[in-house]
């Protein structure tokens, strides 16, 4: 195992020493814990947002807590949910009295970890409400999910839900445009290559010098077939043709072509685009596309597609201007 | 070779149709040419400012090209300069009067064809300069350089130069910016493992599995050592040690930590807060510090480290407002 690492016990409180160190102006740490929030939290008047989950997928989440995004990243062991007393210690911090929206992505130990706390919370006083996204088209139920996985289009709902909250809107207001989010965004990703988790030292699966994986999830997950290495364009529009066979989507989309760790830029640039083009063809327009790594699988090639469904809402708050590191330029 | 690619002979064509059917508000490409423009070129009255090398560094230099730092870059074939005549076009149509200013990293190749378009340039009248970037602190002359390589600290050239030319600044002054700039940053990297040029198919180099090389070039080529794999405190100390020993730094430094391609968030994250660290200690303040991929080596893990010694004018440039994609947030 090659990796830039001290102590692979110590590999999540090093970097979040790290973001929190270097970003001391818009984050910080709560003491004692792996939870990462804006540096002025609690925002009076706000509901306060909260995602998070296993690391290993950085930038997500501390790279999207800023104003007008989340208001906290709860961070986990490399792919491991976070424990339900860091996440109420996220919920108490961002409270400001308007209450607290939980953002999960689906995977079996997140969706019960942060109910856990959202029931801790309850019994204090705040009001709590969740989402959970499972944008992941490839397979339904997998090894750490029951139902579809949650992958890189949870960035959107991040997006989309912190905007609503940075407004001023009530609670249920946030939780209805977070679910509207969901039912709009569609995901599917490929591998071409496996990834390390530190604490095991050894690749978390092989795949054969020819092969790749179609509709991996983002910690190794089966997808939905293994088959010689394709060209960019049909890798591609295969992954393009299962998002748009599973949902009608309407002429104005937002696109994100998201690296799973270890894919050059320009590689990303070149199945972007065939998507660009595919697109075109069909009539659908683009609102906007975001190439680059926004929910990575630690060193893992390969790459996915996210595609989001966009109403003169969605739009008014995925364009409204934030703060976040990874997300807001 | 497992990438997303079509076909290698045209990589560089398709990854310059992604990029600019991706971000045609903001960029341009100039009809059968390898370059790429702002969308606005020329811009009335401004010094223009023209960088690029050979692609496999993305997001240089075409990320870097936006209101506030480059009007155009001039992408080559992979790891290879482009050739006099695309740089050419690129002076041609960024010029509006005021005179253009190259930026080159020192490469043998880049230097030479940079300098023939330049004389091209001269030739038709048109007011041309140049700068050349030798941040790389790790050798003195290398596989494709005379004297120091330029590496990330370019990127820092981009910004300042960039924010001096749209300021209205004249070549002459735009060109003595750039000019401190060079002389005040220092780079180094390491490199965990090699890169695969695409049309040569396999790895550039092998380091063996517990081998590291200290000091190592963006294209390959050697560093100061290869010894076995440290820990990343141990790393990015000896980087940031090899940065402080060459020049005097004064209290107030600029710090880039950038990824070579293939290395996860989490581990450049790990190494900052080293970096952070050690010059906290010895006393120097931090202005801002920048973590991601900035000047890669297509797949290449490991990391670099920049440092830019700032005055009050460098500062005041740094932070000034500009729109390119891969920098400005």
């Amino acid at each position: 195992m090659k990796k830039v690492v001290n102590d692979v016990n110590q590999i999540v409180d090093e970097m979040i020493e790290g973001i929190t160190s270097v970003h001391s102006n818009l984050l910080k740490r709560l003491p004692n814990t792996t939870v990462i929030t804006r540096s002025d939290v609690p925002v009076k008047g706000k509901v306060g947002l909260v995602s998070g989950g296993g690391s290993g997928h950085e930038p997500a989440h501390a790279g999207y807590v800023g104003k007008g995004m989340l208001d906290a990243a709860v961070v986990g062991e490399v792919f491991t949910s976070p424990t339900p007393d860091q996440v109420m210690e996220a919920i108490k911090a961002v409270d400001s009295g308007a209450g607290v929206l939980l953002i999960i992505k689906n995977y079996t130990g997140d969706v019960m970890n942060f109910e856990m706390a959202k029931e801790m919370a309850e019994l204090e006083g705040i009001q709590v409400e969740q989402v959970i996204v499972n944008d992941d088209v490839a397979v339904e139920d997998s090894t750490f999910t029951t139902g579809r996985r949650g992958i890189a289009g949870t960035v959107f709902v991040h997006k989309i839900a912190g905007a609503m909250a940075e407004k001023g809107a009530s609670l249920a207001e946030v939780k209805e445009v977070a679910e509207k989010t969901i039912a709009n965004v569609r995901s599917m990703g490929v591998a071409l290559t496996s990834c390390t988790v530190p604490a095991a030292g050894k690749p978390s699966f092989i795949l054969e010098d020819n092969e790749m994986e179609i509709g991996i999830g983002i910690h190794g997950e089966p997808g939905i077939k293994r088959i010689p290495l394709q060209k960019a364009d049909q890798i591609a529009k295969t992954l393009l043709d299962n998002i748009l066979g599973d949902k009608h989507f309407g002429n104005h989309v937002a696109v994100m072509i998201n690296g799973l760790g270890a894919t050059p830029e320009m590689e990303l640039y070149i199945a972007s685009r065939k998507v660009v083009q595919e697109l075109n063809e069909k009539g659908i327009n683009i609102h906007r596309t975001w190439v680059g790594e926004y929910m990575t699988s630690l060193e893992m090639a390969g790459f996915s597609i996210t595609l989001l469904d966009l109403d003169d809402q969605l739009t008014e708050l995925l364009d409204k201007e934030c703060e976040a590191l990874s997300f807001c330029n």
